[in-house]
């Protein structure tokens, strides 16, 4: 998966991933059907469909946020599959911000998320994502089953280092007794998790979240995991941007792919130029905006 | 929600929930009807509603890991939506081990788990918990929704503290620079989020999750968190026993509630005197055996 990622980012020449993460304000009216479940529901599904449609050929991967589905229960999540199994066929990788974790044998039903569950004699994949998001607290027999996958299939996951909210400081910004930060060790810990699990590329399929709101951080953090790919969220609407982001990426403009959610998909509300029948259009001069922004973190 | 789970646990003199999370091995050939997840899904619901029929009047409270039925994908997440209604229906609690955390927009969106989600002029409550587990590494504004809703709603949630696993001392036994453990740092954040929201008994709406794996932690922690209840996982099958726990409680023999999966709900596996149709009397008599086992705890 990690290998494929940064082929795509190059061919691309866009470390971006859109952010998938539909509420009802950002959705047109001509998509909603009503007010029930299953009309949301579809209109998420249509709405996701739209700007996949206008994105597909400019980046490599998509991100929903399954908590945007999840909110509208089994009906939601029936739309999260529909967008993950539409950007698969689009040729998109997609990477479900899950941040799961569990104790050992509970994380291994979660890994059924990347590795599939059998059923039968069959593996099926009932979430259809090719890496997800993990939470690091439970720690390392929490994400084994997920390196046990990554080893057998060419899935990845990222894990939560340092996050882009105000309250990530709470618990990641702790000094330790040694010295190192919370967020530093948990680096450390990932860094270790992802050694056999290094690519053609120089990357391992275990990745890392690494908020685009913590700049100083950010470069640190690319020193101090040279074989760590990092998940940036945070660009656009939480403040980031792209001269921020010049230490998140290594010597060869690789190292990162950066997320932007609402600054795309939500792009046609921002600008009287589009309206209601342009999503699309506003989201794709979006991806370009970003683009040519992160051509300023890169060179 | 806290002070109804404090009333049933006195009633019933059973400080315990019965974890919901079924496995293939652990369910009887009758209730397996083929080898599709739709199949799978209607042996799980199945399942459980024979363990909730032959427990409901012996304990509180049920507690459905929602891991083992995400690994089957929206079907099995059906199967989880269908355990939780029909444990309702009987007049339990239903805690919900979900183990989310996001940023705050976005955590805002899982809280619909227990506020609900408005749509159009209602609000639909598509996940039917009364309770849910909560991750703190994201910090203080990915708890915050939730607190909104405990605040306007009777319901309830569980941060992880100090979680049972081995992986646990991974991060949570870290020392801080400060002297604290990062598990006590995390006890200390919940005890100040609970504050507002302590009920009638003197328990806050907001709960830690403490692993009864570590019976010396567990007891340092029931003195430093006195208006904080305990949902306390790894007895039995992990290894916690009754007497292990008897620091967990305070002096009036409350203060935490007892979580116990296997142990009950595969109980017709481990004595021959059962067999594949004595299920939920196995479980009955398991649970009855681990009240017994939890008064040397309190008493």
């Amino acid at each position: 998966m990690i290998d494929r990622l940064i082929e795509r980012i190059e061919a691309l020449e866009a470390p971006i991933v859109v952010g998938l993460d539909p509420t009802l304000e950002m959705i047109p009216e001509r998509l909603k059907q009503g007010d029930s479940l299953e009309a949301i529901a579809g209109a998420l599904t249509k709405f996701n469909r739209e700007i996949i449609d206008a994105v597909h050929d400019l980046v490599p991967a998509v991100k929903p946020q399954i908590a945007m589905y999840e909110r509208y229960g089994i009906e939601g999540l029936q739309a999260y599959v529909a967008t993950a199994e539409y950007a698969k066929s689009k040729g998109l990788l997609v990477i479900g911000d899950i941040k799961r974790g569990d104790i050992s044998s509970t994380a291994a039903a979660y890994a059924a998320h990347i590795g599939g569950t059998q059923v039968g004699r069959q593996t099926l994949f009932p979430w259809a994502e090719d890496a997800v998001t993990l939470n690091p607290y439970l720690g390392g027999d929490s994400v084994t089953p997920f390196l046990d996958v990554c080893a057998a299939q060419e899935k990845g996951i990222f894990l939560l280092v340092k996050t882009s909210n105000p309250g990530s400081g709470d618990l990641q910004d702790l000094r330790l007794e040694s010295g190192k930060l919370v967020y530093e060790h948990v680096a450390d810990l990932v860094s270790g998790w992802g050694e056999g699990l290094v690519g053609a590329r120089g990357y391992s399929k275990v990745g890392a979240v690494v908020g685009a709101t913590f700049p100083e951080q950010g470069r640190a953090l690319r020193a101090r995991m040279p074989h760590t790919f990092f998940l940036v969220p945070g660009y656009g609407a939480q403040g980031g941007s792209g001269k921020d982001l010049r230490g998140f990426f290594d010597a060869n403009g690789l190292g990162c792919i950066v997320n932007s959610s609402r600054g795309i998909t939500a792009a046609w509300k921002k600008n009287e130029r589009f309206g209601e029948n342009n999503v699309g259009a506003a989201a794709r001069e979006a991806v370009i905006a970003m683009k040519n922004d992160l051509r300023e973190a890169i060179s």
